[in-house]
């Protein structure tokens, strides 16, 4: 076999540099198809198979193995899913994407969260893939700082709402999703991302590609090439953090890999090893690469589990301020006019990057501990409405948020804060905070995540509807009809 | 602004490893904010303002400022494109994603080359994307082996059935594509490729974007945000060549610059710098960043001319040794019966790559010098026919192929071969080819590129149709409405 020597090849492309390319091209070529015919006939024989590992087992995997603390995060990963979509489907960015997608779109298959626009499974997974992120109120895979949910769940209800689809096969594909993704991440995290990518939509698509192929009952061998053809379609630049483009990555990483995975349901081929080979994924896109992260316990351990939930609007450096300024204020009844000055010894990065003493608008609140501290004692919550325009605006918080006395304190640590309110009165009141809720510590409770589902949704769902989709999400494992939860989430 | 202090928060990120991630993302963020306000504040000052110096050239290039070898150029590129395009147009590659695509097509808004299905815009471009890179016959900008038109004319001629285009609009679309692509592929080339990216649909992305952008009435600040969010949906690992895979890239290129674009026509953000700010598109995906390769000389110096056309259907390592046996046939009218044996001076890397003494079927034939030699001397011609499954097990081309005799011989560079035919009678045949036919040196002629789309069109297209498609083509300058060239092109 003359063109399998490879450093000849390359010896002679050097040579002759004009043809250089063509000729590695070529090789390449050549070496891809040999591969992939070998790779074809071998059993799975080395820890190298790694993209052919994780289709079996997402291809075999059942929704009766999941451990019960799996099927519950599932569950909460939904709701919080459900909650965010609706909370930005009616934001600027939304109403353009729909402006300029609407005359393209497929046959109305598939909702859009409480919007009456009816696009083909795609268009609609990227919409809703979009709007969920919006806020940057979405859950967080720590790890990788992966958004899970977003890329996975808008794929699959997109297509629950194409093919019957149990909740439980639902369930199963939105946490076989989220392992893919996680499990991708994990194996090229942080170089990945410090080389540029946005890693939830570069790994997101993983994570569509195979819950979509699930979906559609791929077999093993469609479910390689299903992932390779996810693996030509990595989405998102840290660049665009900042834009609509942000917020681009994991509504196009959630079409991308419905696009992949119907393409391989009818035998579009890829190669057989794209995320493992020597010009495959890894290797191109990252300067990590441990694939035991993927391979490794698949259906013992999972990813899923470790997914978190925001609860407040804001970067996660602010949250221990603000879990300390709710508790304070609720379990005293606090109203602004009561408090003389807060102290909080703080971490130095919470001044470095949320050091803005007077924001002006609601995303520069973001960039403040003044306000997200202030704001908190005054309404109780962090929510998107407290970092909204008229929040930073809000006379009382304006004067409450000078009373905010930050003091850099060794010892604190960025999940910590150490805060005393002075009263007029005299008093004083204590909180220290050693995680913050939303952590993997302190993760936020069901309640929680149903207050945050409700001021998100609030405004926008009626009030009984409110109620009846987080039911619907609860129960998600008993529905006979998962596309009842889109069903319920858009207008009658 | 403490949070511009990018040091201190990579220090703190450090020190906190479990925020790591979240640290840098929430800075970037910020920073990312902050840039995207400036520069669209300030005139562009220098030279790194790279996406909106190229954004701006291609708002305002217009058809009458294209040199007339330029335009002469992109009407050959339109016509190599057209004929590869029908000529892959009922592989099974395009029938297997035409049935899987199908029932999630938009309107039937565009024309796939040559069946009697519509679909949308961008489903079509990426149909007749793949469809043009199937037998790897289309063309290419050597330099940085970019296969220029699968993006860009898969794009605009779709957009051409939506809207009204005239043929000089289209041209000039299609050169600016064009320049995009190859332009953003020089200044990363040829790192990015060693990396292990498929560069047609990396860079492809842009032009197609761009193109597709100048079609749609970009203005500059919208052109910046479709070239972002082009930069955010790169298409394409080399570890896919040998399967569908391969061509699936320059047609989710097409599709996916169609989608940066008209999200971009509504308004839809991006960052200003996404192809040359630090956590760019440049500088995440390549090692090598060469920005004067995408400014320098617009509007002077033209990519465009410098594309190439393959006269035969296989590596252009054999285009040589296939040039010179069919000069020699067709000079002394030869026919197999009369030929003793051929002897061929030939570079070593003609042997490591094209070594097969026997090759099994079609494909293989492209890798064998053997009988890419003996085809041509009984066929006189080296198109797709050339290397089916038939031309490889004909028997006179059997018995031929072993009467060639490859001689490594140092002096001869790829580019070359020296040929010797010994005829049964005593006479000695003798051509020494410098470069083949379709290199820069010695380009495809009109009638030669007409012998390419007549051949590779035969059997599809009725003969008069042929002609028709061939002659609007050449017309597409004084075409009123570019569409009749994508009319022309399918069934009637």
């Amino acid at each position: 076999m003359p063109f399998t020597d490879r450093r000849s090849i390359l010896r002679a492309a050097a040579m002759f540099p004009v043809f250089a390319g063509v000729i590695t091209e070529m090789a390449s070529a050549q070496t891809a198809s040999t591969d992939a015919q070998k790779i074809a006939l071998d059993p799975i024989e080395t820890p190298k198979d790694v993209t052919r590992i994780l289709a079996r087992y997402v291809v075999t995997a059942r929704y009766g193995d999941l451990p019960e603390n799996v099927r519950k995060e599932g569950v909460r990963t939904l709701l919080n899913w459900v909650g965010v979509t609706i909370g930005g489907s009616h934001h600027q960015t939304i109403d353009i994407a729909v402006s300029a997608l609407g005359p393209f779109s497929g046959p109305p298959q598939a909702s859009i969260l409480w919007r009456r626009e009816r696009f083909d499974i795609m268009n609609a997974a990227f919409i809703n893939g979009v709007s969920s992120h919006i806020f940057d109120y979405d859950d967080t895979h720590l790890k990788t700082i992966i958004h899970p949910a977003g890329p996975v769940a808008s794929a699959i209800l997109a297509m629950s709402e194409m093919q019957p689809v149990s909740g439980r096969d639902f369930l199963n594909a939105l946490i076989l999703g989220t392992e893919t993704e996680c499990r991708i991440g994990n194996a090229v995290y942080p170089n990945h991302f410090d080389m540029g990518w946005h890693i939830t939509g570069t790994a997101g698509v993983f994570g569509a590609a195979a819950a979509a192929g699930k979906l559609l009952g791929l077999n093993e061998q469609q479910m390689v090439w299903a992932l390779g053809l996810a693996a030509s379609q990595p989405v998102g630049l840290r660049e665009s953090f900042g834009s609509m483009n942000k917020s681009f990555n994991p509504g196009r990483a959630a079409s991308n890999g419905i696009f992949a995975a119907l393409l391989a349901s009818k035998n579009f081929t890829s190669s057989n090893g794209m995320i493992e080979a020597k010009r495959g994924w890894a290797n191109t896109i990252s300067t990590k690469q441990d694939y035991k992260e993927i391979t490794d316990g698949l259906g013992r351990r999972y990813e899923a589990v470790l997914n978190s939930y925001k609860p407040f609007a804001c970067g996660i450096v602010l949250h221990p301020a603000i879990d300390a300024a709710i508790q304070l204020r609720n379990d005293n009844k606090l109203t602004a006019d009561q408090i003389e000055r807060v102290e909080i010894k703080v971490n130095p990065l919470v001044l470095e990057l949320t050091g803005k003493k007077t924001p002006r608008d609601g995303l520069e609140g973001k960039f403040s501990v003044y306000h997200a501290v202030a704001i908190a004692l005054v309404e109780g919550a962090g929510g998107e409405k407290q970092f909204s325009d008229r929040a930073v605006a809000d006379p009382t918080v304006t004067a409450l948020r000078k009373k905010i006395i930050p003091v850099i304190t060794p010892g604190i640590d960025t999940a910590q804060i150490d805060m005393t309110i002075v009263l007029k009165d005299g008093r004083t009141l204590h909180r220290y905070i050693q995680h913050a809720v939303g952590s993997l510590e302190v993760p936020m409770s069901d309640k929680a995540l149903e207050m945050k589902f409700a001021d998100l949704a609030g405004g926008i769902l009626p009030g009984p509807v409110i109620r009846q989709a987080m039911d619907l999400c609860w129960n998600v494992e008993n529905l006979g009809d998962a596309a009842d939860i889109a069903k319920i989430c858009v207008p009658s």
